[in-house]
């Protein structure tokens, strides 16, 4: 299987995301402002994902501490946690990830030199949880896909997304892995073509059949009754359920709502923002407009168009079926659900 | 005012559409067979638009046909229309123009010459009246938006689609003229881009302010608050009401209905279909699946994946709040209002 991120000994390697589906190339960090240009730029996306690149960047910055004192490592790894946590807002994962390392700091008794280790240990730990976290939410979910099903899915929450199997399509994979016969919509999810890039590749890697369709698409297809559940990730989820995830995801929901789809959303607990109340206190990421202005370079507006580019949308918990989570499943209410399964740790 | 079709001497000179908004490029046609690759094409599209070509066309082909025999020349030029017939299925303008000129045909009585010129001229004058067709719609429609609107269109029903000033964005330009300040958001209309090309393009030139959006978007701006009404052309409109129109536009009805937004529908009478009693007998067109895997020539997908490319849907009439027309405006019941409007001739 494709490795997303991994540790290298002295650096971070990250697949370049950027270049999907056309190459697969790597790209060795070896600092951890290296690593945020690639949270920045999105070659390394998806809210596990991001988790991750922040987890092991974090690791890869700590090395670079050159004093031996425990109050100045403390501050410079604090600064640089700052640093990650401004790369982008709506994952709440890269916060996950900044508070379990300072956890681990904080607990640490040692001297710096086995503090160092440490923390890049329990990075190293945390991509390597996550595929077991993947593999755990694929079977919790699995029993939710009928065989025979037609699956939507938009952006990509696959392999890519994680540290590895997916976890909308780690649910798509167990299926498929569990001998259902299950085919595939992929939305191409404009503007960063996450689907169409993406999405497409992983599915063509493991033979699911999948067809790949425009955004504008989906409706079509539930109308003419071609769909039959939607499945996706998620960025953010809010303490009574509401649902931060791609752009575009609000409207499968309106529109699943209208078809009377089940629309379902995969993700790990450490997208569980249960500080926040409501989805409306999610920050929504604006990102350059040229992702809207401009495909692979190539100028498709005109110069002086105004553009809006919100990377996220909130989906109100009551559009969303069930949350498929490595603790099993929640569904309406969700306040309470949610509350059970992390207090149940 | 841009020329989107018009008729030169001895040939048909068509703005290349494929190549805006970056360059402003004339195609001189001096051929039908020409004509209809650009069709085909796409280098002029939109309903009205692509009747307009349709009649040009046909008088093009009819001055080539060599011989003076009247039953020679019918049965060329029946094989002339036959050949536009073909070229794309969904928007029913281009039957409307076949129409009209067999009927300039049936009804003449002179000599093949003088039939030729009466083809010709009936074409030209075709083109001419959409202008003051689609002033009248804008005319119609202007009352419908409020002062200080944010309005949504999809796909372009600009000057671009028709002989001039356009269908939904001649209602939107008649608004600006009245001295509403108005504002529009513009999905950019994947897969071929005709919001973020044309309609962005027009809405810069004539200074409406507009901020251009992916198709995903439009059910943000929704929830958000941000979007009083719809305005949308059409592609061919059934006795009941239901409306053929861009791929998308029937996710843009529901999600309209959804937050209690009106959906208006602007196209001409020539855009109606009461021969055929529902939406469900509207032919919807599938084209090449390289619109959606290729942008500018660049390859966005895998290249195994597979791809569907309906380029329109049906918009069921519960979802649309009036019909816009030449004529005047139609509200439901549309089967009643739509005889009505028509039979009034």
């Amino acid at each position: 299987m494709v490795k997303t991120i991994e540790w290298k000994g002295n650096s971070v390697r990250i697949l370049d995301q950027v270049r999907l589906p056309l190459k697969e190339a790597y790209l060795d960090c070896f600092t951890y402002r290296e690593v945020i240009e690639c949270i920045v730029k999105m070659n390394i996306r998806g809210a596990p994902a991001i988790g991750l690149a922040t987890a092991l960047g974090i690791a890869l910055g700590v090395q670079g501490i050159a004093s031996q004192d425990r109050e100045f490592f403390d501050r410079e790894m604090d600064s640089i946690c700052q640093e990650f946590f401004r790369t982008r807002p709506t994952a709440v994962n890269l916060v996950w990830a900044i508070n379990q390392l300072k956890e681990t700091k904080r607990n640490h008794r040692g001297d710096v030199a086995s503090l160092k280790e440490a923390i890049k240990a329990r990075a190293v730990e945390l991509l390597e949880a996550d595929l077991a976290i993947n593999r755990q939410i694929g079977k919790y979910g699995e029993p939710l896909i009928p065989d025979g099903a037609s699956i939507l899915t938009h952006c990509n929450a696959g392999a890519l997304a994680t540290g590895g199997y997916g976890t909308a399509l780690g649910v798509i994979r167990a299926a498929h892995e569990a001998g259902k016969k299950i085919s595939v919509y992929v939305d191409e999810t404009r503007p960063f073509l996450q689907g169409a890039r993406l999405t497409a590749w992983e599915l063509v890697e493991e033979n699911i059949p999948a067809t790949l369709i425009t955004d504008s698409m989906a409706g079509y297809f539930m109308q003419k009754g071609k769909v039959d559940l939607i499945i996706v990730g998620a960025d953010r989820v809010a303490a009574n359920g509401d649902v931060a995830n791609k752009i575009g995801t609000y409207s499968l929901g309106v529109l699943a709502r209208a078809h009377s789809i089940p629309l379902y959303v995969a993700a790990p607990t450490s997208t569980l923002d249960l500080n926040i109340p409501t989805g409306q206190e999610i920050p929504i990421e604006e990102r350059t407009h040229e992702e809207v202005t401009s495909i692979g370079g190539i100028r498709i507006a005109p110069e002086r168009i105004a553009v809006a580019n919100p990377a996220f949308d909130v989906t109100p918990n009551e559009y969303v079926s069930a949350l498929i989570t490595e603790k099993g499943i929640v569904r309406p209410p969700y306040l309470q659900g949610l509350r059970r399964l992390v207090q149940g740790d």
